[in-house]
């Protein structure tokens, strides 16, 4: 049996391809859109890969099954549980709780695991007839390393009211089979640290049965309600672009392969684009950010959390620019096609090409820690990081509003006076920043270093649960 | 806890680096000798390697572990367990059975687990304070994926006489400690599939304590002695360079780091490291090199079996030549410093330079299958596979003598008729027919296709165990 | 004024970007099809390229001043002479002699200077308002350094019979007008040495019309007859594509911009074009397509001469493959790109893919100088150089056929032994030898090493003109 | 006869690699230290390097004679005119005016050309037997396109007072000599457009001796003394690196060959080498770098004037780091190496990792050209560019000191109110005003756009000559 774990970081997700080398054949389980690994993988090893397997309607990535399929022509295997709503739209072997099916030799046996969605599925791997005993579970977003599965995305990301205590007790329910299984049955989920489908996800890509049960937080509860509850307490806000990604993965949406290459952009078409309103990504860092940038740009940096800031701050109607040298637009690219935004019109590789042509650039003032400390009367101060970390820790009289909502509240921002906007160490910071700047916003500064900085100078901060008006999330 | 699995296909070789999140402290075990990989994940995972751990004196491949040491600082943890023969001759923290040492808040506890060899040690880890089970074995070359390390290797490659069958015991004995360990616990082990440092390696990379228990060949015995007998029988041959490896894995040897680049040779340089008596490796593929060679060069193709081949057929102590193109010069650099072959002189990058200035160049003649079996009393047959190859198939009448002890042996071949060589496929063959030509054999065909494309055509062949004439290993 | 002369060795064939720095405006004179050059020479100096010239309507290569146009937006300045039957059927601004042109600054004035080809002008160039004097003169294919374009091209290559003594004739009275400039101008033509349309270019990539009129041999004669004799005598043989070049480079053909990526095929693509009769080109070198390669394939070598054997001997309607690794498929698609050559379906990276799974190659038999002297009786001898090579020294009763003629001569030859093909140096005799083999001929061997190999032997050749039958060229 | 222009932009530096075809044997005239150029073009020619010809004691570039000579073994051909102190330390064959020397066929006459320098000659080249008449000539420094070479560089640059006129009256000699060649001779100088070793040279990259007669300003006098005043005149401030040169390149100097690799730091290194008080040079984009850097870090681009630039500000005795990319680093050490900076003791490949690790960055800000007019009272302005532009066009009551001199003329510097500094473009500015912020001075802005965003805006400037102070050039 061959077996290769694939692991994208940005969107800490795992995939895999599992192979019968008796017969050449091969799966992939959950594969991500830029396939080209897989291919690369099949080839080196000599195999056929002939059945591609989805655990569940994915929330977090746009699923490459079908780009998969149609460039080896192989059959996709996904779940016919979980109700009318949760039905694949594509063409696929329907699978239901019991089904086993074979990859060459080995054994793939189809267990019903509901929670993290209705319709979710395990794939049990027996590697016959080496064995009869199962090697390992392919669990998806149902148990992680140190984790399970989050039942509350339904109902935040994609608007299905009154789901999340549901999920969380069919989660208790599935975990009773999980609990089943023997200690020494390897666990193979699809996502590691990081990941916003769970809270508390491990950096170690694999566990097992036997640990997970001594280990995980979510193996421990014997009370359902004990467990409904602790489950749904604390999990992440999820980026607004998981509503599109559950819409797409279902349905028969157009395949791209191969992907076409993004190309160039002139400084006139760069400019007929910005004038019809195209967005504009500026991918360079935050410092030569705030040093100068073209008007209208926002920043979202070239770093891991490339495509989740972009999934939150992107329209998928919506054709946009990248600001990115040439040796990084596939990169970038890459990430962008991994959740489907695919509305690319062309990059420019280099910004001081429009200021040769005259154009003066915006810049973004900063501010550190010492300064805004020593002149805290002057300025209102912005936190834009997410409710845990405010909870933690934050600067008496800020205002907070996550970056990822910035937007929609924008205008319940105090801007009597200039605005000092931060997060933890500045990059979530530059983000809303340079949306505000877009908004029109004058006197937006960035603290520099974030609250990481203000607390490193051993400045004051405030700490527990605090009285926070609502956020817009529309 | 980080975690990461860096294999090394070439000569499956599998190390880990781990590292604790909560200090940025890091470990690798059993590094490799391109260490570039463990100084490039540290730096993306913001980590600092402090610790290097060996869990034996290897025998197939050059630890990195000075080089890493020298690289980044950190110190080295090694067994001081197996006796005055097996004590590493460089700085080191002597490790011995029920030690335990920390990365961060990892714990490594040391388990002597002889039998491989004498001072075999394997590293139980615990992720404190997540948890007071340990969550993982490194088991070096100890317990494999479906099989144990083999206890004759000091004997076969290192010449100590009478050592396997105590191997053997040991492993025994050590096996009981293992059988000992939790179902839950991963074993990560030093080798995958296709290594000699065992016999059945599996190619999934890792497994648990109780999946071994169950699957495992060498863990179904409770008779020591049947043990025994089963663990030394079907032994692949060892290759020559494992005896340097063992002497050179424990000496305090010269540190290569960073890494010199390799030069281009003019023709110049080239026709005087020939006359010379340079050896000259051809790395092209099998078809190039049958097309033309140079005289006396011996083909190793460049594919996953190359730094073996080197080993067999390389001297430690004498300069050679590589033939390569320059894009994969570096490549076949690396592979040749996992084995510590490091007195590379040069390459030529192109052939057909030499040929452009008049030399011409030597042909391998080549046989169809087809063609060989309709004039099988014109020609000799030379087997080159290993044994147990020949076992299960040869052809009548051919003779047998493993490639790599060619040299030696070259005097017993029967070339009476013209020779014609063959393998499995035709990779062995070239090389053992392009050593025949260097050594001054006339008439030496290779068989296109090997065993395989006689076997493919429906020909007769003869199985079983043969009465063979001794071959010499010396 | 801003100058650059852009060389492209495989087709010695030299364009020009000249461009004036005043006002940013550049011109491309004679550009070649892969026209990225152009676009990062203009981008780096700032440029932006507003007319794109031609000389005249080219027989080697396939201009790219459609592409460039598309890419640019440019407009095409071209030749209006030499009556109907060489009048451009693109969009274009017509050009007769005495006409002039900015380029910014730069005044460009138009000489008629047919010879070559009736519609053929040249670019008088003055920098003003620096000088009123011209500084250089692109001849395009009238003057080269040394030589003058050959005027039988029309007839030899296109088919308009009776056309090379009159173009002998205009190109006598061209020359008049050339001998009238000024010493001091530079000379800069579209041709350097090794082109196909002239007989003795140098290699120095300019000169000036003093120097011409010093050295050229062409411009020595006061005598139109006796011009017109020595002008005719000794032209090479015009590659077969130089027909297609003539009718594409004065239509309105497919613009093939931007150029799609070159696919690589899979096994089953592979065989199933192969099946249906695609021409399989290998482009590995002579050597290693000796020892083995696919039945029905030709070896066109990838180096500098591949665009000109290719197009001598792929059709422009049949889909052709590569067999070329990846690192080399670009570089290999652009040279075919630069004659037109866009019917390519795909590459095979690596011939090993085949054998392994099972296909058996065939192998060209070579035979050394030495090993053919010793055996002269046993075989028949084929020479495919051309006729001028041949004439400087041939083995005695071999036959002669142009490896370019080939195919159609092939029935002429006498294989009633075992044929011996051979050319200089083993370049040519690979393609004939290849294309015999294709077309079924056994016992087809190459000499390793041609008749350079021979001569270096010292063994005897015949000199002189010979009485050889007529060789096919259609 | 084989030609090749080297063209060097950043140096806008010319070498020529000549080579005789029929003997295979070539000449490399007034190499750059990178040789490796040369080195790839005689491999792909198949010619041999054998002599190495040096018109001058180059002021501007560091020769790679000595690295070339130590590559390939060629003799280096030099002057042994120009008297006791300007003599080759070096092993070479000395050359006077009337010499000739042979390459293959190819006949090389020495011209003594002093002016530019006391030893400067140039060579004729004829291509014998093709022809009797020279075909060019290579001018080293002595002419250039439309320009001659600067006779006060060793007065200027490198102290040797009261040679400046002489040089000037031996130009107007060597110049007889020059117009007393024929018209067709082909020239190619040692530099094109952009050097700083004459004032007017064009971007054509050869010319003629009748074009230069027509055209070339310096060579319409008569009167010596007329001539002497002219060429003396408006001559550029020649860069301080240009003192080393002078001394560098004839003597005998440590040679380096092969470049060793640069190594990247680590945030460790890098702060010890800065508390060591190592250079540190920043060549992010003017743009990034304002946005934020290393307080103490210099500010030079990575653009073509990078050496340039380097060359005024580094010294030849400190070590010094580089802040770069990985993928630019060996272009930018390249640069360096072209004028002996050869003291790299590595580089930083991302600013982010010191901004990560808690590092607090300093902004340089900046202000628009609009903003500056509309508080013009606020600030004092200073002036970085040279004296021509200041001349043509500057901001009223601004100060004047050139940015290559700011370092010890920095006390003159009136920072009464913030001071904005400003070049043409930003360029410069953002290096003076790095420079200024590492002597610690506060309250240091730059003019985005520069002057020529001012003057884009309509405000109002001076022009003509102003009473300056005198500036130190210690």
């Amino acid at each position: 049996m061959f077996f290769k774990h694939i692991y994208e970081p940005g969107l800490a997700h795992a995939s895999y391809l599992v192979g019968c080398q008796a017969t050449g054949e091969a799966i992939v389980i959950d594969p991500k859109r830029d396939i080209q690994d897989y291919l690369t993988i099949a080839e080196q090893e000599k195999m056929k890969i002939t059945k591609i397997a989805e655990t569940h309607i994915h929330a977090d990535f746009l699923s490459g099954s079908l780009e998969l399929a149609k460039a080896t022509g192989a059959q996709i295997f996904a779940s016919d549980e979980g109700g009318a709503e949760w039905q694949y739209e594509f063409d696929h072997v329907g699978l239901k709780d019991g089904n086993t099916f074979m990859v060459g030799n080995l054994k793939f046996e189809v267990l019903h695991t509901p929670g993290h969605t209705p319709e979710h599925i395990s794939f049990l791997l027996t590697d016959t007839p080496a064995s009869n005993q199962p090697i390992m579970i392919f669990t998806g977003d149902f148990v992680f390393v140190g984790d399970v599965g989050r039942p509350d995305l339904l109902e935040k990301a994609a608007g299905y009211i009154g789901t999340k205590e549901a999920g969380a007790k069919q989660m208790f329910q599935s975990l009773k089979k999980f609990k089943a299984l023997s200690d020494h049955i390897q666990v193979w989920p699809a996502h590691g640290a990081g990941s916003a489908c769970g809270k508390a996800l491990g950096a170690v890509p694999s566990s097992t049965v036997g640990y997970e049960k001594l280990v995980n937080w979510a193996l421990g509860y014997d009370n359902e309600e004990e467990f409904v509850v602790a489950l749904l307490e604390g999990q992440p806000e999820p980026p607004k672009y998981f509503a599109m990604m559950k819409k797409l993965n279902k349905s028969n949406r157009n395949v791209l392969y191969p992907v076409p290459e993004t190309q160039p952009l002139s400084i006139e078409e760069f400019l007929v684009a910005k004038e019809k309103g195209y967005k504009i990504i500026d991918t360079r860092n935050k410092i030569s950010f705030a040093g100068g940038h073209i008007n209208g740009s926002i920043n979202i940096q070239d770093n891991s959390a490339f495509s989740t800031w972009a999934g939150w701050l992107l329209s998928y109607e919506e054709p946009f620019i990248l600001i990115a040298p040439s040796h990084r637009i596939n990169q970038l690219r890459t990430a962008l096609l991994r959740i489907g935004l695919d509305n690319i019109s062309g990059y420019l590789p280099d910004i001081e090409i429009l200021t040769n042509a005259g154009m003066e650039l915006e810049t973004l003032n900063q501010i550190t820690a010492d300064e805004l400390h020593s002149n805290l009367d002057k300025f209102n101060i912005l936190d834009v990081r997410n409710e845990s970390e405010r909870i933690s820790a934050r600067i008496k009289d800020s205002q907070f509003i996550f970056a990822g909502y910035i937007v929609e509240n924008a205008f319940k921002i105090d801007n009597s006076k200039p605005v000092v906007v931060h997060c933890a160490g500045g990059d979530r910071s530059s983000i809303a920043a340079s949306i505000l700047q877009c908004m029109g916003y004058k006197n937006i500064i960035n603290l520099t270093g974030g609250i990481n900085a203000w607390i490193s100078h051993g400045f004051d901060v405030e700490k527990g649960i605090e009285l926070v008006e609502e956020v817009s999330t529309e």
